[in-house]
């Protein structure tokens, strides 16, 4: 008989709430599936055929290593998430998710907003267009903030007077709130698409205060969650590297074939990740080594 | 503290191999939330603003009544199915769902192909081109029935031979397998899609064999998960009318326009769908029952 | 040879601004197939075995009619829509759609912000959490709109002075614009996916500033680009009524058994959705019917 | 005024069919956007902020090297497909993609089967479960082809006889058809979506008939659709190497330290993938060669 998919680890924080940003936080409500049932699927996948991959560990580096995502489906959490209005309207770009937010439409919104701490204030990058460059000066940094702490309580004064003195509808009070205006989510998806979704929200590219929220999915939910995937995840996506095929022409030139020829050799009987380098190697450098090889065997005999 | 949300019920059928046809089978492997999971979800985003609803069936009746389904989104089953290809190919155009089937490309396919009842077997429906009209008479689809057998156990021994006397890819082999064949999948979905897809495959319309399969699934697996949401489904959707604009234009000829009064008046107080059917029939009626109050009074006055 | 579809009538409005609340607009920028690119769909699944069904409006009426969506989803449009932050935020919900918006991180904000109409402004319902009940008397109005513009300048003072004097990042000085700040974007979705989100923005339940931009997509260019799936929605859809298992029983006790009688015997040869309701009708009043028309057979009897 | 993009090297090719296989066909039936319509959407998001990227062809690189796909998403093709079943099960794993298949319910199919070449039959590997090594001899390969032939005329020939003779209904006398039959379908994607299912079908790994499919589309319709995203997908995708973290770790120890330092000289003032490349080797090398460069001013300090 089957029993529900239980990972120990993640039972015992269901529930709490991992505090983000000022008056933000992430709490797991659920989640169905861990490690195994990757491998379960897969297994259904490659039937009987596979009966030689004994290991899961293995199986699932295999998965993630060759984007074989399917399997990684088969694993869904479900999120209870309160954010600022503008990190959720990035967070909502990812759209392979289920969602319930608060509508704004039918509650009234409880004057709560995002405060940056100074530290994260921050000059506007002349290089990048969306990003910062250095940290503002404590002073003019400490003005910005209290004029953001102004601007929204003037703002949510406004709303309260619109809801309350005039009677106003909530769906039309709510537009003048600004959108460091806090909301909360229930928000379940899959693991493939929560690793796409983590991929690029834990970069540097992405804004600081959206990946504070993914980090903390990321290292302190799916660590305990599905420990083998995310061990795979930082090996091959976060701490990968992706090189174009010029890019690749380049790296071909700045090899040290010496180097490269003692590691082939031995890695000849290594298995997965190795074996794929050492692969990689050889087709790279295929007929260099090959000439080599012959002028090698060439010496070989003149010396023998 | 959360808990991961638990239904006995379902608990107890977990890995449980329901039969369907001749040899397949649907077995729940996992599954995430339950009726309360959707009330959880619909009350953050209504929030505050629906305190007053007190009751998770009449909230849940509310969000299937009126086609608010993205709570019902938040939760999700994963089912192992085992079903022959034709099957398997109208299964899959639910796109909405994840998936692992068994791989013919990895695995040696066993011998095991669908061979229909004697009495499913149709003649071909002269009016509906996807459809049957009558039974066929025993001796003819007792010879039909042979046939397959026949016929399925032929492309069997050739595949056996391609595979084992050939050394043949199972990529190639497999091409002259027959689409009753058996295959396996683990398939996972959301109680929204699930739902639509149970919709559109318990019809009269969808072939036999899969209505066999989505009859299962609702009857005996959803029945158990969420019964709130089961008998809406099946008031909402199954047992549900659809009038177009032009049907309704009949329909309210047809009429009995006393009895529609009496009917209005008495569900005067009613809440819900009752409520909902009298504004449709005094929508539908207004003017001619605002004509016919008009004259009732003119009537009272002449009387008294 | 084939040629790319073209709507000459569509063509004519192409890059078009249709004005949109006080500052909004959208504009059609490309597109995919017309009506009869839905009928060329169709009938590859259908084959051979739909030579009969020889009108191109009988068959988008049928698919519509009864839910064969998957040929809708082979028309595609792209629009260009300018819109205040409130409305994207509910547009995005709808998830099976392609999407660029403008990023307040790499952008400067222009300084246009949505300022409600007086004559829209309306007192919260008591009723309905999520609408408004009545129109807000002229001098509250009046006071109102000039709030929300004043809040609204303040708040781009602010944002300009942190970009401006201060060099704030862009993506942390927009955290204090309001929601009713317009942002653009192009969008672009299949016919199918359009008209789920036609049917539900244009629903007296939705927010009156969507439904605009909702009813302008619907009856301004869907109705130029795919004049006949148009009018079909409009008949199945917006014009449609949805009854329950149980509203059905209340209908059943609410006919005129005569007139539905003679509607079956007038409707006895026609096709198409008047042929439906007639089976429905039978079917609905099927075992009273049988037993009435006994009985007037017995009184012929009698009579003759 | 705007105009439906029209791209004239694909308008060209409008209807062809390009053959497959030996029966199969891809035909372009309708497309929307081109190379430039994925710049107007990605200036867009990047509003103001972008006027300074003056290139198309760097804007294209650059998004699809840092995978910011979105843009891709506005371009749309529609296909017109004739393949076999089990290509087509393969082919329907892609579920970001709109589809009408020929229906077997309600068609009568043609006999038209997939019979491999020769040279095609192989041996089924021992190493990849999912493919071949090596090709089978021509006498047993010209025997397997000549088994699948007579295999798939007698299924062909029961079906007739269900069919005719019987009466059978469709939906049933299709089951004994093999996985080699021909079915149709007309397929749309977008760009995005399209390039992903290429990326993984034009893979080695790919059974060889699917490929062939994918490699169709790829250099035979969307080098001419949209010649600056193919090339640069040949770039970023096809010729590109990803390395995990682990090889990555192995990879810094293969370098030739001076080409490196002299590769980073040369390319200091690069843009684009070069100094990205450039940056990259800075980090991965940075301490070595920091200490190098000490060592080296060091060594200046001696020399000098």
């Amino acid at each position: 008989m089957e029993e529900k998919t239980s990972v120990p680890a993640l039972d015992e924080i269901l529930g709490k709430q991992f505090k983000i940003l000022d008056k933000g936080f992430i709490r797991v409500i659920d989640y169905m599936g861990d490690d195994s049932s990757i491998v379960q699927a897969a297994r259904v996948s490659y039937g009987k055929g596979t009966k030689s991959v004994s290991e899961d560990e293995g199986l699932i580096n295999f998965l993630i290593r060759h984007k074989h995502t399917s399997p990684l489906e088969m694993c869904e959490i479900k999120l209870h998430v309160k954010l600022p209005i503008f990190v959720a309207r990035q967070w909502l770009r990812h759209r392979t998710a289920s969602l319930n937010e608060m509508s704004a439409r039918y509650s009234i919104i409880n004057e709560e907003y995002f405060l940056p701490d100074e530290a994260d204030l921050r000059y506007q990058s002349k290089r990048h267009k969306q990003g910062g460059d250095g940290t503002i000066d404590t002073e003019t940094a400490s003005g910005i903030r209290e004029k953001i702490k102004e601007m929204s309580e003037k703002c949510f004064a406004e709303y309260d007077d619109f809801i309350e003195k005039n009677d106003l509808t909530r769906e039309l009070s709510r537009i003048i709130l600004p959108q460091n205006t806090y909301t909360e989510m229930y928000w379940k998806i899959d693991l493939h698409n929560l690793f796409h979704m983590l991929h690029l929200r834990t970069a540097p590219g992405a804004q600081k205060e959206i990946r504070d929220y993914a980090n903390c999915i990321l290292h302190e939910i799916v660590k305990l969650w599905v420990p083998i995937c995310y061990k795979a995840f930082i090996n091959y996506r976060t701490d990968a590297c992706h090189f174009s095929g010029l890019q690749m022409e380049q790296l071909k030139g700045l090899l040290d074939k010496e180097k490269v020829t003692e590691f082939i050799e031995m890695n000849s009987k290594k298995r997965g990740e190795m074996r794929e380098l050492k692969e990689l190697l050889e087709k790279l450098l295929g007929e260099e080594l090959k000439v080599k090889s012959q002028e090698d065997s060439d010496k070989d005999k003149i010396n023998s």
